[in-house]
């Protein structure tokens, strides 16, 4: 290991997992060995409370932009999509330390997490740029919702038993309609959640692309394509029942005919930081169970 | 063509696709032409009342089995399906025809039918059985719900955005966990329909089994299988929101954790009728546009 | 464990991987063993060489079927495959030991075989029979090669990069001409090798069917088939340079335009025993990694 | 249509399909509407000597560069895609005519070339950018092959029915070992060839992306994969008989145990115009029979 420089981070914000009473002890154990490695530490409000740590400053997410350079989360690909999404708008980079099985972004081991860290505070580090996308709903001609979503949009039908319909169109030109359960619009991050499971590849995070990909299709040749995230689509419910929209875990229930749900690139990028050597190939490998010699 | 020998069906019931008014002369033209061939005719009551044709007996469905020896339906696959479910028990063969696009079991177009049906009527046809099956719900050990299913039981989750999970077993035995968007259990039948879409095979007619394929999988190495149509597949609802079954077109909405769909062969089978010379190839190739030289 | 019955085999044949030089002390254990639980023993030709084991009668493979009532393998599948090919005829059943990675048909554990195998021994055992393709090759007419595989009967290009195309028919009826890299077909024992890579479906070892399933197909809608066990499946080379033909690992090259290769099912089975329990869904599940909460 | 412009293009160069000599009139006739619109006219030179058409200039194709500022080429996408290769390096834009079948990027129908091509001769088209592969075969350190692929890279094995073993990089990162019958890295432009088949997804032409795919891999997670056209693909040949490499339709064979193929961006762009209003969204409807209301 090359001598460390000197330290890059100045005040870290620690967040643990949403509502994990039981990380107190790691949550606390991670803020100490910040304040010996000669950072200032925050705790992110809800985790403060959740844990009942008391000893460090408190800040709520949209000041974490304001005082931290880094943010250090404790917890799974999930937490990391949540605190994520609102950090992201406020250039603070993220870091993500597992206590159970590796995720696709959370790739540092809780076990042995401390010369990991280390080395990172101190300049040796790997970034990871994100692209978003940021969705919005239209009816009418107004937009009724807006979000943003780090892994995917899904359009889906509701529980009856008949497709719905979609009409796709990519910067104003028409695309398709698909009569499918629903369409999944992926970025990169999101390509190895519910995209995979809908039959679309895996896309490398610096693709500066979306995968589109229908869900069950009525028509066989409807295969998942990957599109510019520079363009706009829009796709608009055109026939079927129930039909909602999807923005990572956020939900907009209750689409009508003629409702356009529009996917473009977000203005902001979220920023995660890999140890020295990290590399995209390394976690598909270990996710997908790749090389260990069997059918599956 | 070989000289026909005597009329092979005696009594013959013509259904009209449910609710199409505008199939009033078609149907009155295939009366006629059934009665100058020399057979009784009987129409099916919904036939003639939304037709409002009144020169020909009226028969329940429930009554076509007694009286009748050959049902003419006159619609798509669809209508096919709804009447096929409540004749397979009174063994009455159904022959179909089709005014618009021909379907996977509706074959006989509506142009230049009479050539055809007059052949068929005299004994120049070929069987073609198919397997029903059985579905039924099962809470707390009691049976709640039973239906026929000719194409295919679906137990998918709702419009909520996450999988639901399932358990399946088989005879008894266990055979996976599988989180999913739901779960197609079809039956040769219905191998062309929601199974296709799903990323299951096509199904020989006369393969003794069903297809059951998962939809949009979480694990990619659940693939579909085809198991013994002599079997009993239990499905538990384990966890997921806003579960439901459906059953061909019938739903049972609702399902709680811990519900068993079960499906097992019917005991009656239906019995297509085609013209001599028909192949389930033949309809293979021109459904799924085989051999137009192009890639979809 | 039920009180053993008496003994169900009276002279069991013992067979080894071919070439494996270091399983002779596995071998002698389990002749051995054999002895000890009163069964005669002999060893197959080839393991006794191998194994330079020279305690035990030594019989052909073709002599097996006269002398023994079961034949014990120690080895992987592909052993199994090799000397069930040949042992089917005899009306032999096998079972088969694996010091390695278990199998999809040799499931017994080397580690622990010893009460296993003595409650088969006694009567206590699952049969699993498995149905043989019987395939040819036809060249103007003549049969030119023919031969039984247990797996799968394959049609392929040659290394250039050009498809080949190929026709098909299923009992006289034209199925589809198709354009791909090529054709397998597979027995419901062959659907987890080189049928599951080309997007084939699993099939039940009950389902008295072949699965036809092109590879890379230029149509995207020539999806796999389960076609029934009971037909004449021939594909005739109509293009495409290079092709040839393989029957499980034998191959038949040069294959010219206009020849015919035609797989109907053999008329005898393979008998697998399995220990008492046995389910063909655990196997599927070990070997395919469900319920192992990833993505792979 | 607005008014024209100036004319756009002083010097064209007309291309015909190979050996195509029924192709003759169009050529005449192509050349004298060329003429008539004010452009000096020359014809390549195999295409000159196929049609036998001596009243016009003849280029090679390695002189078209120096003298005209577009190539009309009358034939398929395979024409296109040859001459493409050669003229990419010389900045000439390409203009396709098609007499049969549209192709993905010969898309000027011959009935009705005429208006067509006079608004593209004053400057209305669309630019239509495709990036290409530089390919290289190395061997014990040296490069021994290089070439430039538009389509795809493929690497394979013989007729022999066993896998090959390939270790991939990406930028010196080991990515994956895989058993396959090969693997296809395509362009955006290849995406609707042989990486379909293989399962790849569509790729927008402006993705500056390849796309991996394995075919028929042992491993039913090795999905295919969009990488950044901006790395280094190495693939690197392990184990496997008859291994061989293909660069659109050129083939490297006899690649040895340890040889690498090696695929980055080449220098050059490939500048396809087509018609004002055209769409890459319209060209992929009109071939995969999208929202032609079937199965297929």
């Amino acid at each position: 290991m090359p001598p460390l420089a000197e330290l890059h981070f100045r005040h870290v914000a620690v967040i643990g997992k949403y509502n994990a009473v039981g990380s107190r002890g790691a949550i606390d154990t991670l803020a100490h060995f910040l304040l010996q490695q000669g950072c200032a530490v925050s705790l992110e409000r809800e985790t403060a409370l959740n844990t009942g740590l008391d000893q460090h400053p408190v800040l709520d997410v949209s000041e974490i932009g304001q005082h931290c350079d880094l943010a250090l989360v404790l917890g799974g690909d999930g937490t990391m999509l949540g605190i994520g999404r609102q950090l992201a708008r406020q250039n603070v980079p993220l870091v993500g330390i597992n206590q159970g099985r590796l995720g696709f972004i959370t790739d540092i081991p809780w076990q042995g997490y401390a010369p990991v860290l280390q080395a990172m505070l101190h300049g040796q580090f790997v970034h990871d740029r994100r692209a978003l996308m940021h969705a919005s709903v239209w009816r009418d001609g107004q937009c009724v919702f807006e979000t943003i979503a780090m892994n995917d949009v899904v359009v889906n039908r509701g529980s009856a038993p008949s497709m719905i319909e979609l009409r796709v169109e990519v910067d104003g030109h028409f695309v398709a309609k698909q009569r499918a359960d629903g369409l999944v619009i992926a970025t990169p991050t999101g390509c190895t959640a519910y995209a995979l499971s809908a039959g679309g590849p895996l896309l490398h995070p610096a693709i500066d692309g979306w995968i589109m990909a229908p869900i069950a299709p009525h028509t066989l040749t409807n295969r998942p394509i990957v599109l510019p995230a520079s363009g706009e689509i829009a796709v608009e419910v055109v026939s079927g029942r129930d039909a909602s929209a999807h923005f990572d875990m956020q939900s907009f229930t209750s689409l009508l005919h003629g409702d356009r749900i529009v996917v473009r690139r977000a203005a902001h990028q979220l920023c995660l930081l890999h140890p020295l050597g990290w590399s995209f190939f390394d976690t598909l490998r270990r996710k997908l169970h790749w090389n260990e010699g069997g059918v599956g």
